[in-house]
């Protein structure tokens, strides 16, 4: 497998508007076509509150083929009652007839403020300007055009040999809170020219996200928006990919190496963060209890501002290891801070330890290993600090 | 029931000294006296990693009578392995000594930096001290001494008329991480001249927690040193009140009362809290549906951000309820900030309840109120704003 440094998908054209749901001057609409019918698969929030294209979404993603994902910024259509299924419906319309495709291969995609109306004049006419801006070299555009509060455009592809073929995956994505996993929207799109059939796309697609989105947001705790679309067209030609096998395989390690890479994008571009923290836990009982135990580090205030302030509170880390549910031994609990050992047998390790762990908190990314003591399973997740830039940006966003 | 401005307890004593685990000049070590064998309950931490008083503190609650509260601020005295335990003892016995009682009648409590050793030449002066500075009005000064970044002491007291005599109950707490309900140490110490058996004390103390400083905090959420005990010496001669009948019910509310009242103390003293919000959701399924989403949306950083800055951002309250697993029918939901309803049916209702929400909202306390729009069960909780200042509070912590 490698990274291309070209992004462009055989099959597949990408491209942006500006359709002014933004500020002036700013692409907002974003189209990505292939020009062959192509497997589709998603995952979408758990949200009990779901925006009204996410509901489109998921029966477009149970179909056996689409064309299309059309995406805005700026207004997440969310809470929009049946004015929102109106307007979601009418976009994906929209973008049908000037591809000169059927509605229901549409997928569409909204991120920005809940509970505003859509600005569905602007919107029409960002999405009648769409067909004509799609280039095979548009993905950067199209990437640039999802952002809401990223500070870069997050963009990402790679080749691999499968089925005797090269084939090429190639993702975007825009989400920038995950100091708040909660409910910053995260949407990325997966195009890739493999032949790959529909059972074989969707687990690789399920595994994918679970060892990348989902080690950065909290199982059910997402947006209204959230959703990871990937599309398949075949155009490669390679032997079609199924859900097992060596091909399977490579694939999926393709696939999977594109959603972790841009979702460690999403955590490094999290508001206000400054520091970019992969917290393992091992030693756990199992990997369910393993995951608890980092998402509670991850997530916990107090420990994200002692990383802000590089300060090596190993005291805090142990403490949201304990209230996370996990088993632990609280005796042979251990916290490193890269190779540097702050925690042998629950108990600190004294001034030498802090200093040398302070050195590796000062640093831009770093890990935290945090051992449990009580069995063998481990699991990772990323994270970032806490700052004062956070509550600036979200306590300022809609004013 | 009527509060008391003059704060003492038939029976008991209390004081503070200064030992220099904190600052020079503050005090930080304090003791409660019982004059007769009190009935002590206690609640603590579920946190897997337990601080050495509590574990001590655990054994004490199971007796039948007790004598004193001992407690210092500074330093936690959790992580500190064996040695932590030795010292907790040596804080119970040097009490005990003091008091010309049983080491095992002594509850021992502590709150500050986690991981440090204890300075036990300082803790043993500050301990010696201590009965010579027991009065029956010496509450404050204890309550002043158990604080950590605490702002203003948290003490309250009630009267109530119980199996035929006057009662008095009386607490003091510490806590003001109410904005990171996770990990800052919340203590609670009550006195009450009360005839109370111990399996009605026990009742009383684990309902009365449930309604005030667990809708505060997060069950098993919580630090490695949060206690609340209560010490029930029986001094006003009532008839002694058992876990069931008229007399139960008006001691319960008065313990009840006097926890409430000190949870939301330890609420408005959130760290950097600007503002003092109750959360009541409705509509539920049932109470622990309801609890559910209340939590999520008490705790939501990008909720709390919102309050900060008086951003009648709905959008994000809705979509905190909707993540945190309660049933609830979005088409149906409504979000109400005090009187001013602001989205009904699940959608906003615009610019003029905007505006009137923002009112509500630039009001140093409120109550949001959320339907779920599937049942009858409701349930409350407080919490605050989340401002600049918890980040630098909590950044700063340390150093």
């Amino acid at each position: 497998m490698r990274e291309i440094k070209k992004h462009s998908v055989p099959g597949f054209k990408a491209g942006a508007a500006q359709a002014g749901i933004k500020k002036a001057g700013r692409l907002d609409v974003a189209l990505i076509f292939s020009e062959a019918p192509a497997v589709p698969a998603g995952v979408f929030t758990k949200n009990a509150v779901k925006a009204a294209p996410v509901l489109l979404d998921m029966l477009v993603a149970k179909k056996s083929h689409a064309r299309a994902i059309v995406a805005n910024s700026g207004n997440a259509n969310a809470c929009n009652g049946a004015q929102g299924m109106k307007d979601a419906l009418t976009m994906a319309n929209l973008t049908a007839e000037g591809l000169s495709v059927d509605t229901s291969d549409v997928f569409v995609a909204s991120t920005g403020v809940i509970g505003n109306a859509m600005p569905m004049d602007r919107v029409k006419a960002g999405i009648a300007a769409l067909p004509g801006a799609l280039k095979s070299d548009g993905w950067e555009d199209a990437a640039r055009a999802i952002m809401t509060t990223d500070t870069f455009a997050k963009i990402c592809g790679v080749k691999e040999k499968v089925g005797g073929k090269d084939i090429t995956v190639l993702g975007i994505a825009k989400g920038s809170g995950m100091i708040n996993p909660n409910m910053a929207t995260m949407l990325c799109f997966v195009a890739t020219d493999a032949a790959v059939t529909k059972r074989a796309l969707r687990k690789a697609l399920l595994e994918g996200v679970e060892e990348s989105f989902n080690r950065i947001t909290v199982d059910g705790d997402t947006s209204t928006n959230d959703s990871v679309i990937v599309l398949a067209n075949g155009v490669a030609g390679n032997k079609t990919v199924d859900a097992d096998g060596a091909d399977y395989k490579k694939f999926k390690a393709a696939l999977g190496a594109v959603l972790l890479k841009l979702a460690k994008m999403v955590v490094k571009d999290g508001e206000g963060a400054t520091k970019f923290v992969e917290v393992e836990v091992a030693g756990a009982k199992d990997t369910a209890d393993a995951l608890k135990a980092a998402r509670s580090i991850a997530n916990s205030p107090l420990v994200k501002t002692a990383l802000f302030a590089a300060d090596a509170n190993w005291g805090r880390v142990i403490c949201a290891a304990g209230y996370s549910g996990a088993k632990m031994d609280p005796d042979k609990a251990e916290v490193w801070f890269d190779r540097v050992c702050m925690v042998k047998g629950g108990m600190g390790l004294g001034r030498a330890a802090e200093v040398a762990s302070t050195a590796v908190l000062k640093k831009a990314e770093y890990k935290i290993t945090v051992k449990l003591g009580v069995g063998n399973a481990s699991a990772r997740v990323y994270t970032t600090d806490l700052s004062y830039d956070y509550v600036k940006i979200n306590a300022e966003y809609r004013s």
